[in-house]
């Protein structure tokens, strides 16, 4: 294959000058390939091979780099030759890109940029990263309705090269205020003279600027869009979010909740896992971890409580942990089953009793296995271990195994019922984070454990 | 908003014959909101409201259903009925509902199809569920490359209505061998009286029939595509997978992923949450859960083993909760942030060194911490614990903080060192689970734990 051959190409020459004779081979790959080829070798060859490019092209690969890449190949190539660079990267990319700038780099640029690409740059760099504003592209076809369709066509072939998209073209008054929209397909259905008033949809689903981009994603994903307008609040076009820009969206919000979920504060403005420091990685971690440290001296504060029975009663110290892994991870379980069916829309908040009904059937039967588990252990563990007389070791186990059982009902019930408690309270249940959930169901534990231990050991 | 009021007339007047009135309303609605709103009311005022519309547009709708729903509404309105909307529904749903469908139900419903859709459903339902052909559409619009543009862009008019997009066309010869595509873009831009092979693209992304979904998605996700070509092995076009489904098919692999982190066993025939009966739930969880009570023996037989020195000092029974929770954290953290930059694609396995190496530093930092906090806790709570002479409560602390501090770069050493080395033999990451992250430094934690303060305690 034509691209296996190039990739060895590059890995074994890209130091020497025969490269340049690949690009005619680069130009018929897609972009994005072009760039992964290129993100291979360090700044200075990259420039070398994207000066085969046009500037149009150069504009396009450089944007498929990953945020620190383009940095490092700014910095490499200088302002003046990166300048002709960026001002061809898709307006997206371009107020992405230029935040991250230091203040010097970002005044050193802007002269060389167009009077259109610098307002462009400086209008949209100005929306907060997280909003539909801060990922839309102004890239996108407008037409008048008081054109006929043949008019549309022309204006739409004539701007075609420097759009987003043309499948959906946007029709605005001459305030740039959105009346509706019609897409390619309709335009090419309809007889040329036909008028754009009479076709265009006047019901469309769109975002404001200042919506969260997560929400911009949703509505994509739930209307199939290919792209959705973005308006500002005085209703004026100001942007498109394409369907690709969605997917990009819902993987890095996706697996910003899986680490919401494990108690790592989300660090919106991250670069990249490599690129952020240790002290970064710390700072995001230390919260929960050190949270659940301090938080863990009531369940320290419980154990002490009960010191005198465990004085008397070494074994149940000996079985502490398996109750408080066993509840930790019943708990989890639970929250993350009822976390991803809220997430799928299988399930909402008004279930809640629906929810916890079915899962405490679960649990029974978990609990039933777990504790005869919990009993064969005991037995099979502790058969030298020293226990005060008048009380038989299969008593014991079988106390054990019964405040192990109730332990994973109660665990689960906890574990399923806080993301529906948080997401009640308008929160995020993802932030139902599993070592909040641990720490609590150790704490029920604790009591549930020596609660029923020394209930037996009383009677 | 004429959404909310017809939102309120639904709630609220369903049941009286008025309700056909907003018909005409609901019909100016985008069909996944129709959808949502019938979804309110039972299958047999479904079918009257569904009466009002066209057959396409019924098709359309219930295609927007959840699986559990398109079943329930074909039980309630017979074969017949169900029959004139399901020939309707997009070929691709009707390929996901049919093997749904007892056997006897599907003989039924099969003579009431016309032949194309009968030989169409049949065909795509042999795809397995989980491939490119499972969840593709057979909806493609086609060209001949001999054709003029001009001709080509009549044959789209025609045949547009009943495709999927024609955004995308797909060129092929006479044995649906797929030569190349063209783009609605290239078409309405290039002269009339252009060949269209002439301007297709012959380098082309597709998917093979057999491929799993998630690398289909993952091709769009890549490539920014509105739709990829699917071939069978024969490189015949066989369907189109459009960007709204590979959307579909990230959320759900995105959130099983999670569950498979969680120890949970996937299961792709599943209906949904509250569908699936605690039964099928318990099964799904039961298997993690039972191995993590088997392995916790190992734990067992390390805490017996120091049986003698915890009747001596009591205390460590104490914070034996606290070392397991902390390792437990740790290890899940880490993992979770390794498994995230994976599949960001920030790293790759053979960046293994440089994230261990930057874990041991992250950890080093929440160790200290960790450290200092645990050495207080212990101070504060075990102030009336009674210990063996000759041992004063700091050094204890001393030490049970240390092997704390120990276990913690350990645990988030192994928790981000487990999915590489799953990943390195060609395992999924995600199934690096959390519960199996909590065992093995449960295991490692007792035996530093034990070592480290036995160690204090014969010195």
């Amino acid at each position: 294959m034509i691209r296996t051959k190039l990739q060895q190409l590059f890995d074994e020459f890209w130091h020497i000058d025969q490269i340049t004779t690949v690009i005619p081979l680069l130009k018929k790959m897609p972009v994005i390939e072009v760039s992964e080829l290129l993100l291979r070798i360090d700044e200075g060859h990259q420039l070398h091979i994207l000066s085969g490019f046009t500037p149009k092209q150069q504009g396009a690969i450089v944007s498929d780099f990953p945020l620190a890449r383009q940095l490092a190949l700014f910095r490499s190539a200088g302002v003046k030759r990166f300048a002709l660079i960026f001002e061809n990267m898709p307006s997206e990319s371009r107020a992405d890109m230029f935040p991250r700038l230091t203040p010097e780099e970002q005044t050193a640029l802007l002269p060389f940029l167009s009077k259109t690409v610098r307002e462009n740059v400086i209008r949209l760099s100005a929306y907060p990263p997280e909003t539909a504003g801060g990922i839309m592209s102004t890239d996108f076809a407008t037409i008048q309705q008081s054109m006929t369709c043949a008019e549309a066509m022309a204006k739409i072939r004539s701007d075609a090269p420097s759009k987003r998209t043309v499948y959906y073209i946007y029709v605005v008054d001459e305030e740039q205020k959105m009346q509706g929209f019609v897409t390619l397909k309709d335009l090419i259905m309809a007889a040329p003279s036909s008028l754009v008033r009479h076709m265009l949809h006047q019901e469309f689903v769109f975002a404001y600027a200042d919506e969260d981009r997560e929400k911009v994603a949703q509505k994509i994903e739930k209307y199939d869009l290919v792209a959705i307008p973005v308006l500002n609040r005085e209703n004026r076009l100001a942007g498109i979010v394409t369907h690709d820009e969605a997917i990009d969206i819902i993987r890095v919000e996706q697996t910003e909740d899986m680490e919401k979920f494990m108690g790592i504060v989300p660090d919106k403005n991250e670069l990249d896992y490599i690129a952020t420091s240790s002290w970064k990685h710390f700072k995001k971690r230390a919260v929960w971890i050190i949270s659940l440290a301090v938080f863990g001296i009531i369940s320290g504060l419980i154990i002490h409580g009960y010191e005198n029975v465990l004085k008397n009663f070494l074994i149940l110290a000996l079985y502490m942990p398996m109750v408080a892994d066993t509840g930790g991870n019943s708990g989890s379980q639970a929250a993350t089953v009822v976390v991803r069916a809220m997430a799928l829309g299988q399930v909402s908040v008004k279930d809640w009793l629906k929810i916890l009904w079915k899962e405490a059937r679960i649990s029974l039967l978990l609990a039933v296995c777990l504790g005869i588990l919990a009993f064969l252990k005991v037995l099979f563990l502790s058969w030298e271990t020293p226990i005060p007389e008048l009380y038989s070791l299969s008593r014991i186990a079988f106390a054990i195994a019964l405040a192990l059982s109730i332990q994973v009902i109660t665990a689960t019930i906890i574990g399923a019922g806080l993301p529906l408690l948080v997401k009640r309270f308008g929160g995020d249940p993802a932030v139902a984070a599993s070592p909040a959930i641990t720490t609590i169901v150790d704490i029920t534990g604790l009591l549930i454990y020596f609660g029923i231990t020394t209930l037996f050991f009383t009677l």
